[in-house]
């Protein structure tokens, strides 16, 4: 994996890049679909490509793991060939949706012992078979096996945690290192800065995880009910450690004033659930604003879903058909939903990396906001 | 519209021909994929075109009439524009589906009052104004209002009705002289064929509507619970009747063997939900026989979906794929299944187009229907 900076805003802390994988090049700043299970829910691989214009795609080692299992994963080939994506992908390792389980796992130094939460079955994961399980998953990106401490969690346990997913960290890298890729080409590990909203910790943990000398970083532990003004003082401490030359994934986020602010703090790749979830219930994501599409005031509304992007989903199909398929409760609604926000976020890293480029992103965010972030 | 007859079987009754409708050339024999609420359930109208080759579509006038509403069709420019579908479509009148309410709806000779499904609202259908929402939807091909009989319904009953359907199929022929098409473009009616499985009231039916000159005629009140052999005799019976230059179309019919034996008895239209529906549950139609993708015996199987279809759905995916997505209850699972049966249901319309036209129907029919019929 290579990381290339195109441009390093001066008004701002943006940047460009490319990043490229065995599976293509990633141009940065960029948002990442969710594609928990192998599929981006309600959309196919070949829509994902042209009308998403998606360059990478996350996956879960959680959930892959228990459905449809890494074993059957490793027979099929590897996770793109399984879902049939030729496209980069990062896998999260676990960690986030191991601690979500809350009473239903246990933790030691070894790892997390947790009961799916799908039949309740037992299960172990330690840094070392979540890299393996990775090998077989067969991202382009893979994450280090992290503790992600609740977002109202005291010091102390934060502290812990960070120091744990330090000790995680090295035992992550050094399976790597002892392991080959399964399927021909390089995968690359990223560690995940933890420390809550505790800037000491938040700079201990980033000192700590660069001597590791990662291809590149993840800021997790945010997005988990902390202030926006949390996040972004969080990003700012851990971006000024992080190396220049390396990029910087935020986990879980966020909404599309998260992303431009965050860019603007010198982040480059995002992933949230909030798109795809949020339009399947009707929420949309435009040019123009914030829409949910159930209102009766769209009822009779034949303007297109959104005129100011060029997509099939967004140009073909007025706001009263849209309306209608939710209505109704048609499957085709949640799908151009989806599509629609998908295609609006991969829309607006594109045109935050053009200002970047330009030298306009301040400007260009400053007008922009008030604009797509309106309720319509 | 008009009806060309490209080629008549000399060993069956099976026709190849073409239907013109104001918005493109139909090919017959023909499946039309059912959207009854003005979208084909999971798939947008560029794949039904693309991937499924629809070449017309079917939509509910009951369904329409409640929701979205004749009056909003109209203000869209009719459901071509509302839905963005450009090929031809076809209404059906609602006389099934009130027929279907049971308790719900009470006859008179001026129409059916009913109670909405959805909400309980109280509606009252005449054929004359049923006529008028075929016009305000604007569908290139509208049914007449009927009376469909249960499929255990006695004689007496059947023949009540079957007199019903024809005064009624006399005031939709009369109300359409009375008004003018809404969007420019001409809309055919097409009388519907009842009579139960009683051979005489068919003939009757036939007959006396034989002389409303209508350009197309259907066969509806089968598929109701009757025997294949009761199907099949009734289809013969008022096939013998019906003139061979106008298009015939039996009513919510069938599995992929139902089609065949109706096509080499003289049918030349069917619609039916069973290649979506089914889809939804996990049966696979497909060029080497029925799947149930839910099966354990799918779950390592990493060949094609369906390797004898030349679709995206069928060649991209691989079972043990399709397979996860229905155990992980996804989305994309019910997409990709219906695109594979509309798809399967359009190929083999079309192969059985080809064989007439080369004279070798009834052989490829017998060649065919073991291996496409069998439970694999």
């Amino acid at each position: 994996m290579e990381f290339v900076l195109d441009r390093t805003d001066t008004q701002t802390h943006a940047r460009a890049g490319r990043l490229t994988t065995a599976h293509g090049v990633i141009e940065t700043p960029i948002f990442m679909p969710v594609g928990t299970v192998g599929t981006v829910k309600g959309i196919a691989p070949d829509l994902l490509q042209t009308q998403v214009q998606a360059q990478i795609i996350l996956a879960n080692t959680y959930h892959l793991y228990l459905r449809p299992g890494t074993e059957l994963l490793k027979e099929a080939g590897g996770l793109h060939r399984f879902m049939a994506w030729k496209g980069p992908i990062l896998t999260d390792s676990g960690g986030y949706q191991i601690f979500s389980l809350a009473e239903r796992r246990k933790l030691t130094e070894d790892g997390a012992r947790f009961q799916s939460h799908i039949d309740g079955s037992y299960h172990q994961f330690t840094p070392e078979n979540v890299m393996d399980m990775q090998r077989a998953i067969g991202a382009d990106i893979i994450m280090a096996f992290d503790e992600c401490p609740p977002g109202d969690a005291p010091e102390t346990h934060v502290r812990t945690a960070h120091e744990r997913t330090l000790r995680w960290a090295e035992r992550c890298r050094r399976r790597l290192g002892e392991t080959e890729p399964l399927y021909g080409y390089d995968q690359a590990l990223f560690a995940i800065v933890q420390g809550g909203i505790f800037p000491e910790i938040r700079r201990e943990s980033a000192d700590r995880l660069i001597e590791l000398e990662c291809p590149g970083y993840a800021i997790g532990g945010l997005s988990v009910g902390e202030s926006a003004e949390h996040m972004y003082a969080m990003v700012e401490v851990v971006n000024e450690r992080l190396p220049a030359h390396k990029p910087r994934y935020l986990m879980g986020v966020g909404t599309p004033e998260n992303l431009l602010e965050n860019i603007a703090r010198g982040v480059d790749m995002f992933d949230c659930v909030m798109p795809t979830r949020n339009g399947r219930n009707g929420m949309l994501f435009t040019t123009e604003g914030i829409i949910n599409i159930r209102n009766l005031k769209w009822q009779r509304d034949f303007s297109p879903v959104d005129p100011g992007l060029d997509r099939y989903a967004s140009r073909t199909f007025t706001k009263a058909y849209l309306r209608h398929l939710f209505v109704a409760g048609e499957l085709l609604g949640l799908q151009l939903a989806s599509l629609q926000n998908l295609a609006f976020y991969l829309w607006l890293m594109k045109e935050a990396r053009l200002a970047i480029l330009e030298g306009r992103f301040l400007g260009w965010k400053q007008d922009i906001l008030p604009r797509i972030t309106q309720r319509r």
